[in-house]
């Protein structure tokens, strides 16, 4: 094991923080890191917590965080900041306040970087590093329910979706998606009016998707006091359970190992043939297909299957 | 070429919806199509609008598409979906009053069905149906500025974002990000109070991420009233006609080239490497991967070379 997996392990900070970067940022070092600390990964619940801009989310999460942390859990946090695909970072200013150290609290922002499926790739790897160095929970947050968030919630446990008293059908208008990934709902900022009402809209167009989701929790909080959090980390707790709950997480490891097989071949392959065939070939293939004289696939399978050289 | 590959070139809209069906579920038929069809998908400009729910995008589409066609253009409009997973279609609803029919106006949502990666396949196979079928632009819509956007607005040869005055930025959290990807800056619904002070906003922001972007146009629309269409278009006609611009823009497409043929490697590959391997070899990987007895790059390495039999 390396120095740097060793310090991981040991539960130092900086050695975390230093491998998250270098997990964020794709290098050759991060895939060796992760494959010495793999083994160690198992024990870790990761939460993820999503919802639309302006729910709460974040206060949420840090108080979750500060709670957990309170009960002797180690709890590491991951923001997904999908703001900027170039400087990456809107939310990180957010996230300072939180940063008041709590020894058992380790939280950091993700940022996107406009990477195909770099997030998703990122976020695999830091989670497996919290889980490496002893966090027994990863609580994820994600803002939204697009394509990218549905991505991110296959790595979580369960999923605890937010949402807010009167925001109106347009802004939530992901609320379709979000019912179909959430495990568990949450209405924050309760104290607002109409959260008795938002709590029944849930559980109706749950019951709309199908029976089974209709029974599923929804519980009612307000971050900023803290009022109702117990209910909500009971249902946490709780969640998972049952004998159906537990295949069906089973069934979403397997599901996301799988992914991460795919990937991990995908990305080594294709440096091999991009190298194999030479920066030369990769750059003319581009430029035939840019040019529309060869589409995407058929280049790829020259790429593959060289023409026989005339002698 | 096919039957449906000639009546998609013909502009059979029929045809054509059946071909995006293909594209959206991946079959190996889509990808014959999409070869054969290549060459012809050259001459098309891509529009990207992207923006916060409820800022009035898909009217400002709408109005778009159907003034373009009114000057005689054929526009293909594209919505992608983010909502649900599973389902696929929230937003079809919405899309349904569109659908009076302008025969030179052609409308579709793209669910995302959770698939990693889907769209960004999905919707770069329909722009090229839609090129090949004649359409002279391609309006793609799509909702915030998460991961899986600034991966679509990579097809986009521009991008358009759309805010409005007064959202909070609570709201607008992904701004940061959306002064970005945009290259061309809509403040709708502008007969709202502080359109101006939005305006002014945008620009002193653009101005923080470089110099250039403080430059970009930014337009004032009421969509629902068809006010600033004309300037928004002429922005839209006015930008690639500079030598940077067009620059700029060969590259992107150079870009997503690249991207595709990444993309076309990869899907190959895995899957003659997944054949190959055979259900109980993968599928014993993937436990063990879950298992964490090894971790994914380990196991798609032992994939690519197995170990040597003994005799």
């Amino acid at each position: 094991m390396t120095e740097l997996a060793l310090a991981v392990r040991s539960g130092d900070r900086r050695a975390l923080a230093r491998a998250i970067s270098l997990v964020e940022s794709h290098s050759s070092d991060a895939r060796a890191l992760l494959a010495d600390l793999w083994q160690h990964t198992a024990v870790c619940r990761v939460i993820g917590l999503t919802g639309a801009p302006g729910v709460g989310k974040s206060t949420l999460v840090d108080r979750l965080a500060r709670t957990y942390a309170r009960t002797g859990r180690r709890v590491g946090v991951l923001a997904i900041d999908p703001s900027s695909p170039f400087s990456g970072g809107a939310l990180l200013g957010d996230r300072i306040r939180m940063d008041d150290p709590d020894p058992r609290v380790f939280i950091r922002s993700l940022a996107t970087r406009g990477h195909l499926g770099g997030v998703n790739r990122a976020l695999g790897g830091a989670i497996a590093l919290m889980a490496a160095a002893g966090y027994d929970l990863v609580l994820v947050e994600t803002v939204g329910a697009g394509q990218s968030e549905v991505e991110i919630m296959s790595h979580a446990d369960l999923t605890v979706v937010v949402l807010m008293p009167g925001l109106g059908d347009d802004i939530q208008a992901n609320k379709a998606g979000i019912l179909e990934i959430g495990d568990l709902f949450v209405v924050n900022k309760a104290d607002l009016p109409g959260a008795d009402l938002t709590v029944r809209e849930i559980r109706s167009m749950l019951g709309l998707v199908d029976k089974e989701r209709a029974r599923l929790p929804i519980t009612k909080t307000i971050a900023t006091s803290g009022e109702g959090l117990d209910a909500l980390m009971a249902a946490i707790d709780a969640f998972g359970r049952s004998p159906q709950e537990q295949a069906r997480q089973h069934q979403r490891r397997l599901q996301q190992a799988d992914h991460r097989l795919s990937e991990a071949l995908a990305e080594l392959v294709v440096e091999d043939i991009r190298t194999a065939a030479g920066a030369g070939h990769w750059q003319a293939a581009v430029e035939r297909i840019a040019g529309r004289s060869i589409d995407p696939e058929g280049a790829a399978r020259e790429l593959l299957r060289p023409p026989v050289e005339e002698a």
